[in-house]
């Protein structure tokens, strides 16, 4: 059975000592959840991931959800006590607002703890993901009333929310959606269409399923000019907005998956359900990308979550399986075999497991930081660019974080050899679980053209500048600094290759886009890459600090994060250059063949 | 529904126009197999593959192997008659000596076919291939009464075969083994022990099961110096030879796997079964190693056979989903959307696919025709050679062709967005399936290993000298072509790489073995880069002689040969650079933390 044990040490140091978390207490929220209280919350997350959510993991996968002949859907019997104690615990409005019964902390702490949860119990946790997810989509476009109808209970986790967007001939192009909606005359809608995909659609942890839909008014604009978003609750409420009669929308299958086998992910028909317009009237698009950041970012955390699970399970297989005698003579005498821990080709799979996971938390929670301020700071021009940042951000942690999460799931896996094959070890779940991060909430193909598309030519390359200024400054301040400057030189290197990538799509993209296209994945993961460098860069300085200071007798974990650092700049920044050959290769050869060739 | 078309023509221009295989027609066996009836073999197999063997592919994966109280194993319905048709068409003797039965052709055309055969259904024809590894066991190693006992049944497919090596603590190092073998007087052994992952070890396709097994005879030395094996059958043999009593070995259980479902891989339990030495005494470990070229080939076949068949599948997906319009312009104006196909990330995912597809074909049957040299020529020199090379390819082959196998699963299976993660199309299973050839037959670091520890000092380095030599000569000799000189120039560049990662490895290896375990995975898959970009500059130029002479009205066949070899030197080339930056960087940053500290 795999286990878990949340990497609190390695949260606290990211935010407290790489990121300087201190320095936010003036925004709200962060006054609330001050570096003491910061460290509790933690904990308790830590204990509920561990104790509570990871037992149910395996369980989810095996049992499944269950679709009955009603229409109704069970999840495994194990999810309802393990869902009530997180409901309980005031998990589900950690970060939303007060007023409707949230704690209001920051979404960076929201974010911390999300890892762990999601470690846990990755299928788990959608049920409550996708109810934020419509909490903050209801926060940002409701009005008064609807925010006070259904948020109270969403922020307890009485109720739970949806999304609904893709249709079965319309996924990426939202523009093809045909779900109707029209006018009953009383200010509310009847909504018909079928919709495909959806998480936690239909189950039995709730007393009631807020979906949120896309559809199409009728008489509305084509394409994505004219879609609306509406809420469309599965139980209508009663006078004192309590769950009543039941709406017209069911669940008509659940879909056999890969994995995440413990979220329901139904089929769901609209048959002239009642819905209420959210914002504005063809405003869904608009509607949809306001709170598209952070879902993707959860997605991104997702891939790092199994990556950091599939991790420790391989550690400690690795270090109990006897195979084998080192290659720089016995380890083990008394055994018969050395732990294959000391074989370099395990420990090559391990460290750059390690080396991801860690620079890519410091990464997740740099941009959640960025979140926050860019929703609570009174600065304006903070606020701004904290929004280019996430904005940047966000398309390279989701699709650099969840591609790297599931290859590094199929290499944890590896280490277990054919006990990794069989599903008794978990691996073969954690790889199963991890491969839909790469393709839901934009599959990752998308976040390479939302990068390369939208994000960089924004307000005229504001954010990437930016970026390119402050990781240029910081090789240039660190070069003098001995112990720094190979990570420095290293991390230059990598930012060169990226510059000169972006000078390339900057002189061949505008006259043939197919050049953009066709750079699109390797640009987004050479940005990953030294996106991570810098966070790399950055820990091993803040622990070079520690370790001047005395480390608190805390040295080694100061000095693995400089191996690891190292690690990460010799093994895995080298890959910059072919990312750059590739890029500059243009798209001709990409695109010579005629469709019938293939 | 997943489809599938053999690519007869592909294999056909690999043989004939890119290795010459008409040289071949005075060794054994060729001159059975003349053009023409290679290529009536070929479309034979590919009808077999695509008629009979391919519809049972979902439905194995589903229904699976189920394991009865009594011990017994039904695989799934459908099997019965496609295993029929294919034991009745010669199919499993194809290869095997016309002395047992079967039809003395190429290993080369078996391969051929092979690839058609695994993309149909790999989990059934692992029924095949383990036959066929027992008899090449058996003729290597048996007696002549032991051949004439085992193989003509065998051969004909009526009975099947088995390989059991793995125990619960036992995998890679097999020096660990603890299944026991007691004479008893008669020439024959009690056998006990517990045997895990044994693919095929119990069934009912079969009238017999042939296990061979590895085992420690009582008071043999330690360590893989006191391994024999030895011949045990499902059913004792009566006086006629024909299946009688049954023996003390049974089904424990069937493994939970990710895939290969249609497999039955067994829990195998020997309760002092009656077994046969297979050659000598404490030689068991030579026995396994005899064969273990084809096997190990086989299995990098296994990468490519599933490769080729998800990107068929992704191929169609790509021209028939609608989604979003070209960056270039619209392409499809009659229809709301173009065809994803117009995407260059799209084209990215099919050409990558492809390329390797195409050179990993060429690679395999180039390395098949030396096997056939290697056992069939009569000029002791080119025996020698040929054994050279196969010896240096297999371990390339396996761990480079099924780790791409994998990844190429993968990426075909993003181009489906969610419609892949679902199981309905068959896009899953592929990944599944593709999974555990990276695992089996010796995992894929056992395979760099293999490279970098043996392969490459064997014989004073005569191996690998001679395909740098090759190679390098082949680019010297094109680089004036005009044509040619671009491939030729990216292809040097890529020797280069490769020679100077060897060259490290000689000056860094030796006096730190750790270095050779830091690199060996990177250097597998440097050398092959290299070994498929010799495959392609090899394609494009019998292709530019092709259309040179008018090319028989398929000119637009031989310039997407040309397109593909482009796209091969210009995008995935470029990676021989990070591969030797890592393995130079060596092991110290891997090696440096103490294994607490993971």
């Amino acid at each position: 059975m795999p286990t878990y044990k949340a990497p609190v040490q390695d949260t606290l140091f990211v935010l407290n000592d790489v990121l300087g978390y201190e320095r936010y207490s003036n925004l709200p929220g962060f006054s609330d959840a001050t570096p003491d209280i910061l460290e509790a919350i933690l904990a308790e997350g830590a204990k509920l991931a561990e104790n509570v959510i990871q037992p149910t993991n395996r369980i989810g996968d095996i049992e499944g959800c269950v679709r009955h002949a009603d229409g109704s859907v069970t999840t495994p019997d194990i999810y309802k006590d393990a869902y009530r104690q997180y409901r309980e615990g005031g998990w589900m409005g950690l970060a939303a607002p007060a007023e409707f019964g949230g704690q209001g902390l920051p979404y960076t702490v929201h974010s911390a703890v999300g890892e762990y949860l999601s470690s846990a119990n990755m299928g788990f946790m959608m049920y409550a993901g996708l109810t934020q997810g419509a909490v903050a989509a209801i926060l940002a476009h409701g009005t008064e009333e609807q925010k006070s109808t259904w948020l109270p209970k969403m922020v307890e986790g009485v109720w739970t929310g949806t999304m609904n967007l893709t249709e079965p001939h319309c996924g990426t192009d939202l523009g093809l959606l045909r779900s109707k909606a029209v006018p009953n005359g009383d200010g509310s809608y009847r909504i018909s269409g079928q919709k495909i995909f959806i998480s936690a659609g239909e189950h039995d942890l709730s007393e009631n399923i807020v979906h949120l839909v896309l559809a199409r008014i009728e008489g509305a604009p084509e394409g994505v000019k004219g879609i609306s978003l509406f809420i469309v609750p599965k139980f209508m409420l009663d006078g004192g907005g309590a769950p009543d009669a039941r709406n017209a929308v069911s669940c008509g299958s659940i879909e056999e998956k890969m994995g995440i086998h413990g979220n329901s992910t139904c089929v769901m028909n609209y048959d002239e359900a009642t819905g209420y317009l959210l914002g504005e009237a063809n405003g869904g698009l608009k509607a949809m990308f306001t709170m598209m950041n952070e879902a993707r970012l959860g997605v991104g955390l997702q891939g790092l979550s199994i990556a950091e699970v599939a991790y420790q399970n391989a550690v400690a297989y690795a270090k109990e399986r006897l195979q084998g005698r080192s290659l720089s003579g016995v380890k083990a005498p008394d055994k018969k075999a050395d732990p294959i821990i000391v074989h370099p080709d395990v420990r090559r799979a391990l460290m750059t497991i390690r080396a991801f996971n860690e620079a890519g938390r410091a990464l997740i929670l740099w941009t959640a930081i960025k979140s926050d301020v860019a929703h609570r700071s009174g600065d304006e021009k903070e606020r701004q660019a904290a929004d280019d940042h996430m904005g940047l951000m966000t398309p390279i942690i989701k699709g650099v974080l969840t591609d790297k999460g599931f290859d590094h799931a199929v290499m944890a896996q590896q280490l277990f050899g054919g006990h990794g094959y069989i599903e008794e070890h978990g691996m073969s779940q954690f790889v199963r679980d991890a491969r839909i991060a790469m393709i839901y909430e934009g599959a990752n193909g998308i976040q390479a053209l939302d990068l390369v598309g939208r994000k960089l030519a924004m307000n005229g390359g504001r954010a990437v500048q930016a970026f390119f200024k402050e990781v240029g400054d910081y090789c240039e301040e660190n070069r003098a600094d001995e112990k720094m400057a190979p990570l420095a030189k290293q991390l230059k290197k990598g930012l060169n290759d990226l510059q000169a990538a972006t000078m390339w799509l900057m002189q061949n993209a505008m006259a043939k886009p197919d050049n953009a296209g066709a750079a699109s994945t390797d640009y987004m993961h050479l940005f990953g890459l030294v996106a991570l460098g810098y966070m790399w860069a950055q820990m091993a300085k803040s622990s070079q600090a520690k370790l001047a200071e005395g480390a608190n007798g805390a040295s080694s974990f100061y000095d693995n994060k400089l191996v690891t650092a190292r690690f990460f700049m010799e093994r895995v920044m080298p890959e910059t250059s072919a990312h750059l050959a590739r890029i500059s290769s243009g798209a001709d050869a990409m695109m010579a063949l005629p469709a019938e060739a293939f």
